[in-house]
């Protein structure tokens, strides 16, 4: 899909190289499909804390110059896209803190669902908040707790956070990673020669050629420091995981290797699944690139219909974009997306893409697609229905805003004008993603966003969470 | 190929229409791969011009607020990778001067040559240049003219012009479009209501909804002004035309419908031809992204070899990259692109790609793709080898710099390390690009930078024109 | 004197007048010798706060587009010379926090001397600060009273502060002027048509044209509301003011109305004051431009002695200025100050100057006058030795530092390379500063930097202050 | 005054200095009172040429690292406020350009009457324009010249250009200082060790501690290479020079020694002859600072009248300045002045300005001492009535604006509402410059902007020359 759900963030650690902050540029580079709207890194020298920050791309933001000025061989950095506070600089990541027991920066990929309460507590208490991140939560329940060891603290102030964190830490002398009881975003851990590397994905670590070794463990916590590496699991344990499916569905790179498995053959096996379950009488299989191209292979290759390049992606494709008053049709989509006539005129032609968020988009395209001529447009998406919002760390707009809570889908297939719709069930979806030995079982994913199961309390009510979306700016 | 060889130029131009600036605009967004450089707007009013132009790409340069002080109903628009004069800022264009007939803005796609010779002519009569553009030379040209007739300036100024020029100009009143006798560069025409709009490639139109009408002919000057639209041959006839044939294998957008056909669907058939005249004994066909995919699904059609996602290109990917001391393999390569070990782990691996030019790219390619695991890889190139320089405005490097141009295809082979390496002959490029009807004769294609045929007589001598570019700052 | 002491802050708040934005940037502007390090505004639309700072002047910091950008009826501002916390953007103020009682901007003149003391006992409590400064003590003392009433907050928080104070809050509703019981800091209040206003100085109210009313009353804290003007005295009383007297002999513009008297004239009395009490046998007067020209006059005045412009001053001296490595003799003050040798060639010079104080600048004018071919260089100081630190918001050097600590009058001379040397008595400052009727009597004034008589209790030791220093970056 | 006539230009350069940028960069901060709208540097490193220019003044355009990049021994810089073409970058100061010789640079203090002209000539034959100075038809003749000599070629342009010039050119190999036959503006020589300086003002010689060594004269031409000083005076003699006399009562800087006299001391010269020709029944003398100082200090010492801060000037005040929508009496003034009440109140005064020039800002100065009390106010000038524009360099508007050019003195007196009003005669202002020994004769000094006697024909229509300003942009 062409951006309706923005990425949530993305994470990168390093401890104990002399490149530190060189590096961990380059794995936010790999992570940039995560959060394209501010990245920030974080440098100890194992004295002080040294900080650059500010929006943009990572490419952008990190100069030559920028980078000589972090010194260190730990460094912590940050991708995001904002989903708790709004897209202000104050609330790009790595935050960091002078607290009584000295620095602390923090990254974090996840959402609290109990942040608006816990804010309002601390703020009765005397709190003063900088930011509108639930992640600064933690940062004043860390300063505030009676514990003298930082990692007693750390781990107290977690104890009373509920929802999806995954964390890096950065003390001058420490780094500290963690992942919630249910694991909800994924983090891995990894070497490079005798450094300790944490990444959001693999794909962080083919950059810079560590050597992925193991996920940081839902509810763990990975403690770096000259001492070397100490794991504990101080969280009560939980009966199920909640990875993420719709990490594999759109969200992580197809290169990276996530929960267990590589993502573009998940994908392109969600594709084939998708052919099996919703075959279509057609000419020509094509791809909503770049996001439904694997699904789109594995369609074709399933169905035996040929694949054809009939939409094209423009990539030059700035933040915002200038609209003439003369209307231009379907402009949003159309300074993304190109479709090629003489692909497409005269043909019954499947679209595939992963999922339909508002429709507005979807039924563009179907729309693109016939004005250029095709003769049949026959959608094919390859996960089920999105009828619920996540509060777990991905944007999805609320619940109103997703066409699949209100209609169904003859109802949907009308609204977007194709011929035929078909989703992907999500049984399909868990026979593709646990169809691989030493996957995880379908219990341990998190479906909530079809499904409406949310494995772990909303404690923020809906309202809580919109009053603070309006306060921001 | 990951833009060894970079983008020329691109031009657009858009008379009688009341939001001529950012119509512009836009059909540059859709021209942006023809040169990320620079960019720039003049528009007109009718007594005036006001210009824009900077260093960058076009959605960031062209802001609401810098559109909002571009007025007037004509617009040109230039965007720019510099193969004449470095990429320097008084070298992006249009170029706009005010001489004794009053203001004129040019915007240039090409390359003159005899450029260099010209210039000192010029000088030695006291003229001052202010960029090392071939383009300012005919800026000159005109302005000494002694033509009363601003038509005939420009007719005059160019029949001293050897090379390629597709050219927009635009003066308080008019706006003139001219394409060289041989026709090298694409300059098509088309309408958008009332208005005549003028580009590179008809992907422009698309974006803006105008309709295609025609080609700009080779050797014709087309004239718009309140009269209306005037057309004229005033250059002596050449025998045959020179369209470049590498617009097919590489430079135009896959959705342009160029010298009368749609780019992608030559690109497919190149790599069917590819398939019949080398195929490979393999179980996977790989493109290298984005330019090798359409060649690399015609190859897997004809083949009836699977295609398959094994590399994966980063589209964040800024202009300069700050490579870490401790080295990474091939990292140039490495930050655009990531192979995919799951996919091409154990597999006889086909690579197709649209060209080789220096041969560290595609070395670095097999590298990483035998580093995934593959068990062999064998390379497939969608054109002939390319052994000479190009002079008529694309930035081809030198032509010892070329691989082709002093090894042979084994020698080839045996550098970039892969199994096989299998080239398209330059008879079926002939056979794909002239394989339908109301196509150019092959006759008709200049294909200089694989036979040396050069149409045009090389007036500068290869050193003038490495001098200027060391003059260059 | 040349800045070698760094003027403190300056404050201003207009309440219900709809240009609030417009009118405090020109009292800031009026107010810009009082700090040219960063500036901001803070304004209210009844129901939020709007927030504009950066480093620089004020002219520079607020165009028209900022401007636009902050709407309301009541506003207050800032500009800054860091006495407290380093020269880093996120010290500009006013500082603007969210707490449990909703949005509060402060902007404070002065400098506690228990802020580090109370700074780490709030750290110990879980605070987090985000400056170094001592007015976000303030602000974290308020945030964490338990006091349901604002005001009450504000008044609770300040009992805990120590030293020199003079503040202006805004919350959404209300406008609060505090200044300390002993009044430090100068804080005047006045009209415009129906709108109330504050400043340092009355030079801010002339510029808008704002009537002067009277001074906000040491130990007054002044509620402005839509319920109209409030008073209240809700500090102990003290037996002694201590006016700043520095701010006549220095800080004060010499158009300001201060402490019940005109600047301009009491430094002028103060040079009469200082020809009686250090005559000299010379042939004329020069003043260092410009803090030095008013007793200047008055020197020449009294002495008889004529008035001769013998030291040009530049007014386009930038913040910072690159010296080149071949040593210009007396480089830091010639870029500022060029002696006109045709004035001073063969005359015996009175210099009049405001003070010394660290010697080394006065040591390089008195070598240039003497370049520039004076016989005699008499150097008048139209103030007592400055013998200690002040920590009361003047940044003067720590006391090592000020040659009048360690050197006598004698030495002095010797060092400063004059031919005499003669400075001010105290008795002959108060004498000038109280000698109007209406005026306060000398017990009323703080002259610690003379005598170190220092009315408020230094609680933070001078290793804690350093540390501060030591530890911002 | 207030800078309505906005200064002219300032031309600094030297020859054969290790540190050439860094004390260009210094003399051109010690001419900024020239001009603070663009800056300029050129190097030579005897090889090629290095730019930076930028509007602005020197010391925020010249950092160390824009320094660092200008290279080499010999250097020549400019600051501008543009007196011919707009205040556009693209007209900002010295012109760099290449051609048939190489490259040159051009630095220029004057205006020539010709150029418009000559510009016309050159049009028709060819020459395109890149800004709308005058300064660029010098360079357009050098380089049209079929002379082979440069410094030939040079003389032959200037030869063709009428009006006032003093120039420094720069190429990779030589420095040449030129100025025009009748001496207009200043330009001297001197030396700093073995290195050759050349400054509009004596004041940049005092900055970098070179020594004044004589005035580079009327039609010479100085030749500063590898191969020593020349000289030359190739250009036919003329019968008298033509040295601006405003130069001395408001241009130049007090501290400079210009045409063989110290400014300041001319300046207070003139208000002691003022005081004799134009007494008045007063109690205090004011100065309009900083332009008016010497002449009222003059005016004090020869009256016996007290000499008074009565109105102090704002150092801090940028190019623009944000008005509120309320009305603020005398707005433009108020911001740069603030009258002192407790020294006017009550007051005969007599305010010493150095001339009047449209009467706006004298009658809102007027204005605002009466509204701070002043009992009668009787303005003197230091100058005749300003009755002609000036075409060689100095920016006065154009004849119809001048107040004197229509109205009377008692017209005057009246319009800006003065009791008395009483200008110096033009004999005084005579008597005063040529009252020392070694000045020249009085028939040397241009008095055009006085009498209209205009020493050098004005070629250019005035039509002509508006018609420029308009087309500028």
């Amino acid at each position: 899909m062409l951006k309706e759900i923005r990425e949530e963030c993305g994470i990168f650690g390093i401890y104990g190289h002399p490149e530190a902050a060189n590096l961990t540029y380059l794995g936010l580079h790999a992570l940039q499909h995560r959060g394209q709207e501010s990245a920030g890194i974080v440098t100890s020298d194992g004295f002080r804390l040294y900080t650059y920050k500010d929006m943009g791309l990572v490419s952008d933001i990190f100069t030559e110059d920028v980078l000589s000025k972090l010194p260190g061989k730990n460094a912590i950095g940050h991708v995001r896209y904002s989903t708790s506070g709004s897209s202000h600089p104050k609330n790009s990541q790595p935050i960091v803190v002078t607290y009584s027991l000295g620095e602390l920066a923090i990254a974090h990929n996840g959402n609290l669902t109990n942040a608006k309460t816990l804010r309002e507590e601390l703020e009765q208490n005397g709190a003063i908040f900088q930011s509108t991140t639930d992640t600064e939560v933690i940062v004043h329940l860390i300063a505030r707790s009676r514990e003298q060891n930082p990692i007693r603290r750390i781990v107290e102030a977690l104890s009373m956070c509920k929802g999806a964190y995954s964390l890096l830490f950065l003390s001058p002398e420490s780094m500290v990673a963690v992942r919630d009881p249910f694991g909800f975003r994924p983090l891995v851990m990894g070497r490079l020669g005798d450094s300790v590397v944490f990444a959001s994905e693999t794909c962080a670590f083919d950059l810079i050629e560590a050597t992925f070794e193991r996920e940081v463990e839902p509810g763990e916590v990975v403690v770096v420091s000259s001492r070397g590496i100490e794991s504990i699991k101080p969280f009560p344990e939980v009966k199920r995981h909640a990875y993420c499916v719709f990490e594999f569905i759109y969200f992580a790179r197809p290169d990276s290797f996530l929960f267990g498995r590589n993502v573009y053959q998940i994908r392109k096996e969600l594709g084939k699944q998708l052919a099996r379950e919703q075959p279509a009488n057609a000419d020509i299989v094509v791809a909503v690139p770049d996001s439904g191209v694997p699904a789109a292979i594995g369609y074709s290759e399933e169905s035996g219909l040929p694949l054809e390049l009939g939409l094209l992606r423009s990539h030059y494709v700035g933040r915002t974009f200038i609209e003439p008053q003369q209307s231009i049709r379907n402009f949003g989509v159309k300074v993304k997306l190109n479709a090629i006539r003489e692909v497409l005129s005269g043909k019954r032609v499947v679209i595939v893409d992963d999922s339909i968020v508002r429709g507005t988009t979807s039924r563009k395209i179907v729309k693109m697609i016939r004005a250029a001529g095709a003769k049949e447009v026959h959608m094919r998406i390859s996960s089920p229905p999105m009828c619920f919002s996540c509060y777990y760390g991905v944007d999805t707009p609320i619940r109103e805003e997703l066409i699949a809570s209100s209609l169904n889908i003859d109802e949907i297939n009308k609204y977007i004008t194709s011929d035929t719709l078909g989703y992907l069930s999500l049984e399909g979806v868990m026979r593709a993603v646990t169809s691989y030995k030493q996957m995880h079982g379908k219990e341990n994913f998190c479906d909530a966003c079809f499904t409406g199961n949310y494995p772990v309390e909303i404690v923020d009510s809906e309202i809580k969470i919109r009053q603070l979306r309006l306060f921001d700016r």
